[in-house]
């Protein structure tokens, strides 16, 4: 057991490194990159399209879509007005810092502002692999249900904002959004909570203007 | 990278023999087992419950709970009514067969005709690992959306059946069950499929007739 564990642990070493170097490099061509997770249909692809619609004239956006399999996401990005490199993991279950190193070799990062990364959709894995972005952000739904904080807490714990998704559901489902919310107020303390509806539009503009905030450090 | 590949078959083969003793142990008790899967959310638990509560007075029931950290869902188990085992992962994304035979350990198998075992909430690594169970069952979700069998095509391809739950949101959620269907149809062509709401119970009783004509097989 020892060995398996002494390999995951160079594994993420050799990642760190990697992503180390993604950062300098974003810093260096004045990117600012957030990292999307989220389970499954949490509504990230949702998010990433509103987003790139709402700021697309203020800074420019790019994507990097990451999925198993397909390049759906990709192309619903594109049609949006965007770059877009899509990442096929082949099966795997996370992104990882490799992986965003070679997206960034297909973009030209003068020309950017703004780098949204979408994980592959796994509520447990990619938050063991930093990319190297600035800050991540985790897409929760309210069909997810109120418990999600407490049973994922290493993606609860390590992202640096949130987003609740699909607010428009919540007269037809128990979701006790005090429960949910003490549950990620115990694991990270302070984390922005952007209760969104991508459907009904709800709550977007905040989120909008936490975005434009961030940016504030590269445009500056 | 062909040095990572081997280090993978490896881990997986020794799973795989692990996962043939189990199937021995449950076959050589007479417990027939099933192995359920699922994105975070997707109502596991809830199907479980329901599962218990109707099929208990039957067949003698145990439930084996995979869970990152907490024991939340072993206590809405037990609280149906039957024998629950938890297995805290501690992280990791998956179940595999070696934490199976642990779970086994703890069981009276000769006082069980069904074992029900709850994965960890992942639509991705639980697909690569064995357990030795007789068959998987996929629990999807409306909410998700209706592209999740072309974009995790490995887990939709691994499954003898799957569960869509939450049809009571089908009004309000643009959900195209023939598009669904036909990615479900192209992955896995005849798997049975189940739409049911545990909120409403819609659909419950059909699923349950699948579970005890399975249960057949043992009982013989």
């Amino acid at each position: 057991m020892s060995r398996t564990i002494s390999v995951i642990e160079n594994i993420l070493d050799a990642n760190d490194q990697i992503a180390a170097s993604n950062r300098a490099r974003l810093d260096a061509a004045g990117v600012y990159a957030l990292n999307f997770m989220a389970s499954p249909g949490a509504g990230k692809t949702s998010l990433i399209e509103k987003t790139v619609a709402a700021l697309k004239s203020k800074f420019r956006i790019a994507v990097v879509e990451g999925d198993l399999a397909t390049s759906l996401d990709a192309e619903r990005v594109e049609a949006a007005g965007v770059q877009a490199v899509q990442i096929n993991t082949g099966g795997g279950c996370h992104l990882d810092a490799v992986m965003l190193q070679q997206a960034l070799d297909h973009l030209d990062l003068e020309a950017i502002d703004l780098l949204i990364v979408e994980n592959v959709g796994n509520l447990v894995c990619p938050s063991n692999f930093k990319l190297g972005t600035h800050k991540s952000v985790l897409v929760a739904s309210v069909p997810e249900g109120d418990d999600k904080p407490y049973k994922y807490p290493s993606m609860y714990r390590g992202v640096d904002a949130m987003v609740l998704n699909k607010t428009d559901l919540l007269p037809y489902i128990n979701f006790r959004l005090d429960y949910f919310q003490r549950g990620v107020e115990a694991l990270n303390p302070g984390c922005v909570l952007f209760p969104i509806s991508c459907y009904t539009e709800e709550g977007l503009p905040e989120w909008f203007d936490w975005v434009s905030s961030q940016m504030a450090s590269v445009l500056a």
